[in-house]
């Protein structure tokens, strides 16, 4: 049984792992953070879950250090996440964090892109990237893990199989995205507003978001060559989901089973990955909305052979495989527990 | 292990009880039909469940008839699921009826209200009212049971503790009811396209909807007379969810702690009822919203000094303990499995 | 021609008085305050209006003041509001309201309901209740207007003539109403966040919102004796739009005859108000779905003849009959031009 | 003063054109067609025109072929337009289809597209392509206009003074639309029913939707050479306005002015056409959200320097600008009217 804290435990990732460590079948939630709420009865803070958590402490992050716990998941803004977690790992605890600090390869980029000098550098090293389709067995063995974020996962997901077997181009690749609401946090402010935001559609981030980099980097490493995708996301009217629709030349005459050969032999035997692509119905590729709570990424693709270019599609809910489902998927690894632990619920339909 | 089959499983009750089932410790779904889809492959008629039903028999009724079951779960018109119920009871199958035919303890009102002839009244008679709340055990002994109407688990379970100590006066009593589209089935009409419902909110099936007679039995028999309540139902822009708002006349002099004992005495230990009334936050009184995919129903109440009512609230999700949920609940009763078996979904938020 | 300076002009409803003043054929836009959005651009502080602006005067009020104009719109707190009100009105300016500080006949009820103290209460005897329906003769006549509440329009306009003509009891009315979540402003909040909104439904306000004493006062005055009604109000996810769904005991044998005809005799030749009760369709009852940016209030009925009650139903747009279209129908009164003119807008299908 | 028909009036374009005409100067609507609803009631028939249509004569399209008018807007199937403009048109009335009939330069890849015979290939040639930004002058000698289809319409907006002026290559132009799901039509189907539409995102249409074939006419004719767009749309859970978002490698070196040059030399003086980019707030580029109802196409772009591409983003309201909006622009350039007549609502914000 693992003892659990969750750093930041009142945002919607933090909502998150609690509902999954909840039942979680060998996690035990023991401490919650939360530094804006923490003076608000359970029942308050954690609406979802009234009646459920009276036996986790609750309070700022201070109040809780001294709790006895294995692991901790850090659902922090970055700069706050890197300096808990370098307080922390040393004392021997796993360390699951959901920032940007710990994704990048090179503190420099990463200093650039987010503006802000890197508390403890010297941890980036000993970091994995938390994508257990590329990096399983690494997570296996590391105390820390970078979760990606959640565009990278959906458009790393799509791209990494046709880059890998040198299917597209390196050059020349369009990610354009679409999010639930949920993506840019609890926080209230007028871009997320419910009238400014129902029955529109909204480009932002331009004209460089700050996944670009980080998608960049680990389809880079795929290609074995550098690749700079144009990025747009766009914020859509509804609260969970990320469809990312990918665009790229192919390498001379490629197939529908080209393809669908190099989808099968990545993801073929993977336990959140789905290769989606149906004849008839409603949901023939990808959707974000039938994935809504469950740890699935399903991809697919199609072929523009006017202009010989591969469409990849790839969908996930940005709650889940985008943040707190691959955070406690990495969890179970670098615990020895089974990949898949506490990460079976199947979605809801109609939601 | 109870071997199941759920007739009409292509409709989003259907859908539900699946989702409910495949996880269930106790059932192994045997065969699902569908009149309408049968023809489609099983991941083009079952999206949310591509790769996880291949073992179940899928076809139309008559074709799935021959499989061996113990128990059977009828989401079939009205009409249809008495005439199946009638031809199945007699081989010792336990049968959850989902639809109208045998909620009424009247025939007479049933074929008045429904506009048919009823084609088995006589299992009228073995039928339960699957509400647990009230007949629990009763449920655990028949081999039918004839789950409530959305509408009226919410109405009843709102109301009952209230009407039951006599702290409100049958007559006079409102039930102004929301709920969200999925309500209204799979099946596309002008009335749920999606353009005439987005944004909107429609008062409907007045004057007499005919969910209000089914209320009205069950009232009645709670408050020992005769009550008619004035229930209007309303379509919201949203999938899920029961919100029942009801309005009824103070017994003399009611005071928040008289109401809230009532509720305590017959919710204290019920595991699916929590009565919700915070003082502060955002989830004051029971909203659906945090209750997609949990077979909760929330109730809560506060007191109209200024015209001596009580207003009680209460919230659920229709496809689950408005449908789906109490469905597997009654058939947990049933089987003699733990009331909660396979219920214990907790909610996602936000969604 | 009229010159106007609308004071709290980029709200909600002042975006909304913008759009009704630049293409009313009288009326000339001179300035225009925010206390929050002075700084910016036209194009950001106005984006619904870009390029259509520029020849107003824009800042804070005291940046304003002094630009001549002959009418002003009050888009303001209550309380800034009336000391605004008071400083203007003596320099002969009409004075249209949107505030409650005008609305109430009793200062101190006002104040009680308000938890205030009133800075003008001498101005009060003069204001005018802003419902010409009711109150036209008076508007002709005054300089200051105090548009009702968005709830109230709906629930006195639904009830009005059937209290007037003895149709129904005056005890135990029920309005049970739903709004859009632009009614609460366009300043962000936790309880107005997206993902706190969508697919929900909010019960609040209770147990006596600020609105009620106010729908009292009107509806009492209308029957000749104290109305008190349980009022809820409800937050759906949408943007515009009230369905006000009132309940109320018949007096006696009720027709849908005399109902009809008390809403023909008060109604029939209100330009708008309409009367709608249509025996197929979708759209049977009054909803504000077809209403958006209209001025119209649409009126229909049920009755409930096993509880013998009245069903009343009203639908508008918060924005506009609910707050700025009555506004300008006000200022029209006042000004001498006819009722409807910048108000002919029919609205958009589907929306 | 116009007499106007419009045939297949009871769709969501029928609907838009009859609010536009309504309040149209030059314009009476002298008839109205719908082969579905023709028995019904005005009333139920248009539900969003209650009481404002009763002076049209309403049937089927044969039972409205004498009534006596000068032009006709055909809101009506691909081939069925064309037949009925092939009887019209000798009659010497203005016709503007909405159909994809005649958009198409060449019969047989109309023919190859749409999978029909072209019942009137003869009047191809006299048809005009019904976009004003570039065949403003051929529409005012014509008597027959073919309105774009929607997505074409904001794809060739955005792109076309790039690819006129050169800034951008030829090759490799990506074209990602998102759409509201009016653009869908009126008529229910399970792809547009309420609960499976919400809160989703769907991609369809691949590989190659019907409007692609189009925009690769009008862009090969600007580009000079061969244009070949890979172009995927998604419905998203709204219910009108489009956005596109194109992507498009830049020729050489191209900097911001250079593009903002382009756009301002095409765009300067057109009446329906804004650039929109703004340095602050949250309506930065072009939105489809406060557009609804206004014939406005907003455009805007930024350029991704990393690899070395323009992002150009175009929104508009699929059923105005892309449908009715051009229509009525069409039909009053045809008939000598002011360009922008009848087409002057600036929208409503929040909707």
């Amino acid at each position: 049984m693992t003892k659990v804290a969750i750093y930041g435990a009142t945002g919607y990732t933090g909502f998150e792992l609690i509902r999954l460590l909840l039942s979680h079948p060998k996690a035990k939630i023991s401490a919650l953070s939360s530094e804006q709420y923490s003076d608000l009865p359970y029942g308050q803070a954690f609406p979802p879950f009234r009646g459920m958590l009276s036996k986790a402490a609750f309070g700022k992050m201070e109040q809780i250090r001294s709790v006895d716990v294995d692991a901790v998941f850090l659902a922090l803004p970055h700069t706050v996440s890197a300096s808990v977690a370098a307080e922390i790992l040393p004392r021997g605890l796993r360390v699951v964090d959901l920032s940007a600090d710990f994704r990048f390869r090179s503190i420099p980029l990463y200093e650039a892109v987010y503006g802000v000098r890197h508390v403890s550098p010297e941890l980036g090293e000993r970091a994995v990237y938390g994508l257990p389709e590329i990096y399983r067995d690494a997570l296996r063995k590391t105390p820390l893990a970078a979760v990606p974020g959640c565009f990278p996962t959906a458009v790393i997901l799509a791209l990494y199989p046709l880059l890998k077997e040198g299917l597209i181009e390196a050059k020349g690749i369009v990610a354009d995205c679409k999010t639930g609401v949920s993506g840019g946090g609890r926080g209230p402010s007028l871009g997320f507003h419910y009238p400014e935001v129902e029955a529109g559609v909204r480009p932002y981030g331009l004209p460089r978001h700050r996944h670009n980099p980080e998608m960049d980097q680990e389809l880079s490493l795929a290609a074995g060559r550098k690749v700079t995708v144009t990025f747009v996301p766009h914020l859509l009217p509804m609260v969970r989901g990320i469809l990312a629709t990918c665009y790229a030349t192919a390498s001379g005459k490629v197939g529908e089973r080209d393809v669908e050969t190099a989808y099968r032999k990545h993801y073929g035997k993977e336990p959140f990955v789905r290769i989606v692509n149906d004849a008839g119905g409603i949901y023939r590729l990808p959707e974000p909305k039938i994935l809504a709570g469950t740890n699935l990424c399903d991809v697919g693709f199609a072929l523009d052979e006017h202009a010989n270019r591969v469409v990849a599609v790839a969908a996930l809910d940005n709650l889940m495989k985008g943040a707190a489902g691959s955070a406690v998927q990495s969890m179970n690894l670098m615990s020895g527990y089974p990949e898949t632990m506490g990460l079976d619920f199947m979605g809801l339909h109609p939601i």
